[in-house]
């Protein structure tokens, strides 16, 4: 997608270095990130410079082929590969296109003969794995896009878009496409609370391509739906079970019963890479509890542009921080892949 | 309750003038406001320096009283009352406590025969208002502690404690006298974005109390209550319509559904005062629409100590700011008045 006239991607390899969009900034300072090494590419996935389902994978993905570009002539560069990897995947528990993009690049560079096959391989493996994930994502948009009725009000949480991905995104894609085909498509965002991705990263892509949106709180769209003013939901995923439970930003889960309670149909909008068939349920799924400083602070930027952090809760305070939830398949009306639509109950279908 | 060891109520009358806990500056600082008349205190209820559905009440209350002690000797002071009651009634559109407390002083004062006496009356119901509050949820707490049992995980929304009321508070008042009783308690304190009540006055108030507790983001209640981690829910209201339909801070309706997806007790704690028998159901009920940038923005203590607000959104964003929303009678198990537990659909038997 486009920043200021100039085509970007979420994440890039340039040389030995992975290259990405600093999404701590955004949306009030737009800079990329230099990661000259794999133990900066997990540092920056862990530290949440680049979050997104599929931008993890891909970012990932590229890391493992840094790890292959780093690992020593002469030595035991196999076993390199598989410490490099299981550096990679200890950075988040939840998110399946990371372990997913790992273990793929992992593969192609293992099955060759010699360390410098090996890294041409794991380069090129990790460039799929990104290329994809683009026209993964643009497929799920012109397949979501025929759900959007013109003059649609989509509710959507945390950020599922194209920064989440390398382009295009999962959730806003159906936007996107809807939008530039000339329908009228108004978005609520949730705000998205501890981390405000809503508020701060889907708002940012909303007004980047001139779609109509408001912000709320993430408390709102169940009085929204009460007064018929919200159609449908979309939202992305970290970790599809195979049984079709979705687990996704820590409450998806609420907007599915508001859903669920006002006949509304909610979607999922994700390629088949978060489909984690190994995992039959959504209760197998761990997730993620982290740093309860995100609950008791704010970020954001200051009257004097400084982009600092405020405290919100006493001192003393305790606060509990799941990142995730798990949505039962049976509040899910379809899940869009860039197969097309398909039920949450016959994922098998897809592999 | 006591605030380092000396006993406060959150607002009174001094003189001419009302003094309140300016609940800006909890849970960072603690100071004492001074209304010296009807429009500073008109300003403060409307700019939340007091908030809560009691406490506006009370407040109202002792404002009207002003009115009365301002209103000019051998002048048009019938006038002078009626036009400061709809002063003090202009200022937020939802709290049915404002409009009782103000329509109470205003009936006694305009029941006398001369000025002097209008005044006597005037402060004599305004502190008959503040002391049945007070007395209301001290038996609110004791009727609703007898819902909780013995190592009980309470989720609230909000703040509907002690600085919602003069004392005590409704939802958290039952939790004080179960604790106190001995009882362990947990309380999750929802942070209730957008104006953190949860975050800032609900934690502040626990931890005075010594109550065990942990402030989550308004999105995890759901993710709690799946993995079976919260055993009843309490919260306040605003308003409750004749047919048991109840608002409450924006939100409340999206826990209710999340409760009832889960079997899990929703109550609702409130004087009668806050039930208004003129209102047959919720959708009768008036939405506040508050200023966007509640929703842009996020408030609380800097680095340095100052009180301060970090935009999180960016320059030109929208919001839209519901500040209630109304939870149908449906899903909620009982009202828990200074009179007993009641069932949302016989509040008639209360009058």
């Amino acid at each position: 997608m486009k920043v200021e006239g100039k085509q970007y991607r979420t994440v890039w390899l340039e040389g030995p270095a992975v290259r990405m969009i600093n999404q701590h900034l955004i949306p009030h300072r737009f800079e990329i990130a230099d990661l000259p090494d794999h133990l900066h590419t997990a540092r920056a996935i862990r530290d949440m410079v680049v979050r997104g389902a599929g931008a993890i994978g891909a970012t990932a993905g590229y890391g493992m082929a840094q790890v292959a570009l780093e690992a020593p002539v002469g030595g035991d560069w196999r076993g390199f590969l598989e410490q490099g990897a299981q550096t990679l995947e200890a950075t988040r528990p939840t998110a399946q296109n990371l372990f997913y993009a790992v273990r793929r690049v992992l593969a192609a560079a293992q099955a060759c003969g010699s360390l410098g096959e090996a890294r041409r391989a794991a380069v090129a493996e990790a460039q799929a794995i990104a290329d994809e994930d683009a026209s993964w994502c643009q497929a799920i948009g012109q397949h979501g896009a025929e759900l959007i009725p013109d003059g649609a009000r989509v509710l959507t949480h945390c950020n599922a878009g194209w920064l989440a991905f390398v382009d295009w995104g999962s959730a806003l894609a159906p936007i996107y496409v809807a939008h530039r085909a000339g329908k009228r498509v108004f978005v609520y965002a949730d705000e998205t609370r501890p981390r405000s991705q809503g508020a701060t990263l889907t708002a940012w892509e909303l007004q980047g391509e001139g779609v109509p949106y408001a912000i709320i709180a993430d408390n709102a769209a169940g009085h929204l739906m009460q007064r018929g003013q919200i159609d449908l939901v979309i939202v992305g995923s970290d970790r599809i079970a195979a049984n079709g439970d979705v687990a996704n930003k820590i409450g998806t889960y609420e907007k599915a019963l508001c859903a669920q309670a006002h006949g509304i149909p909610f979607y999922v909008a994700a390629p088949t890479s978060t489909i984690d068939m190994a995992c039959p349920s959504g209760d197998q799924i761990p997730i993620e509890e982290r740093d309860q400083d995100e609950v008791l602070y704010a970020s954001g930027r200051d009257d004097q542009g400084r982009l600092t952090r405020v405290r919100l809760a006493p001192d003393g305070a305790h606060a509990r921080n799941p990142a995730f939830d798990v949505t039962p398949h049976a509040l899910v009306e379809g899940i869009i892949t860039q197969k097309g639509l398909i039920a949450p109950d016959r994922l098998a279908e897809l592999f």
